[in-house]
């Protein structure tokens, strides 16, 4: 098998074998296959695309290209979540530990964020002593012991996509839905996932801009798990606004905290609660999606939710004592709020703005050494469809630095939209994808 | 600039200007840029094509990669001659000094042969004690001194043309009519050509296989030529079956010399014609083509063209005294006829089939670094339209080993096809296109 031919069939638009895919998978990975003949392979899939069986063979040769962890010995069904991505998200660190408190086991291995803000993993991290790196054989522990564990990649996880992905950054070739997509699935597949709820952002902050393509890229993930034995659903929620009002890591997790004693902005409660309702159903746990719903706002009502939140944490070596005072949490040196300049309703909080802001006071980080400042972010006092006076405050900024202060200051008066006019709220819920 | 910003741009089927091409092209020559980016670019390039003005942009800035022949010194209009290649093709070896012989001053570098058989070089060193590696300045005295001068690339040209081409070959990217095109025309500018004559190839043995490809390659290197200020024309010629009869290097020597003698096969009479008639009126040496053909064949007939071939042999140090007695050429150990196993007319000789066996015997190299054993190859004894009797000799076999000689023996008969009905013969020219 030579790589010059299989460039050249899905350059003239023909169909990759699973042995083609496998080969150049595996060759690549290991270094026998040259970078620039993938980059020219991953330019033609960019062109000519991939049918649904090319894309989970190209997903399940990603996935199985590195260590794949085995979750069997739990014995029950492991459901992942997993969203696209997006600012002020942190349904995950509510989701989780709610659906764990109905009875479903996670085990969530997440990555760390490169963007705008921190990844799960990350924000977790903003709790002090909160141990992310612990080994396979204690992951599992964990969850064995109190239902649930979530910490950082600690394996060798699909590294082909790590270096396809990699690649594709630097060639422009990132915006393909079948790579998007197998990229996703793989490292879902390698983290052992058996069933998957996908949260498909589309808008402003979000990687997918519109429905179109959205839902092209839902139904592409639902393909693969149909193909490759992982039930699938997919969830499309808004992200042209931050979701919630924090944007940041230990403010997130205040947020987060608020949320599980009940006081959830609309928004996030509508995602988790969508979100949660299909991972309880595909857990077994609860046919009827309405009935879940109630159940999780039982366990947020009645404190459970909340206590799983901090058996977690304590679990992982976290210090509860923070959640239980959210006060001791450190603050940002600085936190300014932000006026407005005239009355009206909230038109627009273009939520990839918020987030390069937030990136910028030094929420997120660029490449995977740089460090993460737990502290800073911003917190939005206001959402679209809000009515504002004059001299309202609109938001509050979270700093260390002066000048870093300053310049977002500025800069989100231009992101904050006010109009004259009557602005309708944003939908949360846009659409679901699923079997 | 970022390399990865123009790969975007092409990718998206825009318009790269001049400073972009000029970035990646001298970024790629001096290893500033990544070679997979480049593949990438290759492989975008070939799915959304390029305008005229990128195709002219390329090919300049490859032309001026390295060193760029100044034939100025001259004081003449040097018009260069060169074919998209093919099988038995010996008519620079009777074009170049048949219209030398008519005062139009031929300075002509050629590159080895990478294929079936070798290159014009490759023929001309088959002549004993022919210096194809002379310095430039010797290469332009001997213009000076004879009218003509033909010898191999010494000087550095177009280095970036050779390593695009090399990545082009191992990404699947070859066929591509602005890669090309620029390609071609980049080695033409650089090697000091003001006015260029093409031979565009047509069919099995040729890169292009159909017309309508050949006209589009034609197109886009005249349109190279007005956009570079390079007349160019090109000449479209059949590429079916082989050029004449022989194939090999001795062997087309041997019979470049009979033609220049006047014993020219009529397919090699009308591509030498009409490719000559455009030198010498490029040359500003005969405005009617008519008139310069018969001029042509005058200069055979009374043979000051043979005399200007032996006249540049010996001022390249050659041994005319070979072409004087054309029976000297050492000849191969085994020297086989193919019979016909029944009578008709003959419908199909398959020239890439007929190079590939040539290539198989040891006329070309696979690699840059393979000898070429000069005496082998194939000499046909019948041609495409032609009548032939059962038992009456085919072609004949020259090889220097016998395992070799016995596969081409079985080989041959399937590429030789026999039909019962009339058949036509080739027509040699197929078309022109030019300012």
């Amino acid at each position: 098998m030579r790589m010059i031919d299989i460039i050249e069939k899905k350059r003239d638009g023909k169909s990759l074998t699973k042995q083609e895919i496998d080969f150049f998978v595996s060759g690549y990975t290991n270094g026998d296959i040259k970078e620039y003949q993938v980059a020219a392979l991953i330019m033609a899939i960019f062109f000519n695309g991939m049918t649904s069986r090319e894309t989970t063979d190209l997903t399940l040769a990603m996935a199985y290209s590195g260590e794949v962890l085995d979750l069997s010995t739990l014995g029950k069904i492991i459901v992942d979540k997993h969203s696209t991505g997006g600012v002020g998200d942190k349904v995950s660190l509510i989701l989780l530990p709610l659906v764990s408190s109905l009875g479903v086991p996670i085990a969530k291995m997440s990555g760390r964020g490169l963007g705008f803000t921190g990844g799960t993993v990350d924000k977790l991290e903003s709790i002090p002593r909160y141990q992310t790196g612990v080994p396979v054989q204690q992951f599992i522990k964990n969850v064995q012991k109190v239902g649930i564990s979530m910490i950082s990649q600690t394996l060798n996880l699909a590294p082909a996509d790590k270096k396809l992905y990699a690649l594709r950054d630097s060639i422009s070739c990132v915006e393909s839905i079948p790579l998007i997509a197998s990229s996703i699935m793989s490292k879902k597949i390698a983290s052992g996932a058996q069933k998957i709820v996908l949260d498909v952002t589309v808008g402003k902050g979000a990687f997918m801009k519109d429905m179109e393509q959205a839902k092209k890229l839902a139904d592409t993930m639902i393909q693969i798990g149909k193909l490759s034995n992982r039930e699938t659903v997919c969830v499309l929620t808004n992200m042209n606004e931050p979701l919630g009002y924090s944007v940041g890591n230990t403010l997130e997790v205040i947020e987060a905290t608020e949320c599980l004693k009940g006081n959830m902005p609309e928004d996030v409660k509508q995602v988790v609660l969508e979100l949660g309702s299909y991972m309880i159903k595909l857990a077994n746990k609860g046919e009827n999606l309405e009935e879940n719903k109630i159940k999780m706002l039982e366990n947020i009502k009645n404190g459970k939710a909340l206590a799983k939140f901090m058996e977690l944490i304590e679990n992982q070596g976290g210090d509860i004592s923070y959640i239980q005072n959210l006060e001791k949490f450190p603050k940002a040196k600085y936190i300014e709020p932000i006026y407005a300049t005239k009355s009206g309703c909230v038109q627009e909080i273009d939520s990839k703005e918020i987030g390069k802001l937030a990136g910028m006071l030094g929420a997120g980080r660029d490449k995977k050494e740089d460090k993460i400042d737990y502290e800073v972010g911003i917190v939005l006092n206001k959402k679209v469809g809000d009515e504002v006076e004059e001299n309202e405050v609109l938001a509050y900024i979270h700093a260390n630095n002066e000048d870093k202060m300053q310049y977002a200051l500025q800069k989100i008066k231009e992101v904050i939209v006010i109009s004259d006019q009557f602005v309708e709220k944003e939908k949360a819920i846009l659409g679901f994808c699923g079997g």
